[in-house]
């Protein structure tokens, strides 16, 4: 298992990781199987998406944030309700399957860290299980 | 790995796909294991619900479509920023158990490609890894 | 592949299982995997989230639905549509590294069943597999 610390800037901020995640991959030297990505943490999550332009992440930050808005009406009272329920919807995990010794990811898409309540220091675990 | 050709036909529709995805856990011979489905693409998803109703998915379409709406107020100017956001929120990919070389679903569950920005070709990656 | 039997208390609710799963890793005797845990059912789901204090978790209940109402308005006639669409928001499956022989789990991390049409009996199917 291999790990990538991330340092976000912004409460909310998905943050393009497959420059990092394809790295893992290739030096695994795995040439068939499947990489598994997971977020450790509950104000947080993993996605994958448009990297092609930026505004496809803006827009994702900005319409949960329009369903889930900051501020008040929640019993957990640390400010952060909303972080949490937004890592709920995205989700903590996503696997790739991995062809070639590279991601098999389709044209349009990169992996996002999806910070929700930043900015912090952050990790995000990757493994890497080739084919029998 | 196998892939399933799809042909949308609608802007937004949910696609019942276990039959294809079944067939290529038999014929992979695997007896007990995981059966890993993959979409590569970026304004589309998978998810397993209700297949016995169809209205089931029609009101999954229709409450997503509700929520996340398409139209203007999004960064993203190809009219489909709402089609990336319900791809996040969907998620790119599922897995199922399976055993005694079959699907382990529960008694309603089917799985769905959820097209989001059809009609379009598309496809679903699936991998099935067997026991050690 | 082991079961979790779960008995829910009410319409929404959200379980902590953490214990139970962290059994199964234990009892696997793998030292270095993934544990993977799939909900066989089509009105309940899966999540990770902060197990610390109790008010997270009800607010993913309250907010879910507050987005997600019950009530009229679906196709579906069986009084659970919300609870099925709620089911594809939070998805069916999770997967947790596995490291030392326990689950990898960050700080703040617990497993949560979650339930949107309860009471019920339930299950949740947990798989544990090793490193080669």
């Amino acid at each position: 298992m291999r790990r990538i610390e991330i340092n976000t800037r912004k409460r909310e901020e998905l943050i393009d990781i497959t420059t990092e995640v394809r790295k893992i991959v290739r030096d695994s030297n795995v040439e068939s199987g499947i990489c598994y990505i997971y977020v450790p943490h509950t104000t947080a999550g993993v996605t994958i998406n448009e990297h092609a332009d930026p505004d496809v992440a803006r827009d994702i930050e900005s319409t949960l944030s329009k369903l889930i808005p900051p501020g008040r009406g929640y019993r957990h009272l640390e400010g952060n309700a909303d972080s949490h329920i937004k890592a709920t919807v995205v989700g903590p995990c996503v696997f790739v399957f991995v062809e070639n010794g590279d991601l098999l990811l389709g044209t349009w898409q990169g992996i996002f860290f999806c910070e929700f309540d930043g900015p912090r220091r952050r990790r995000v675990y990757v493994k890497v299980v080739g084919d029998k």
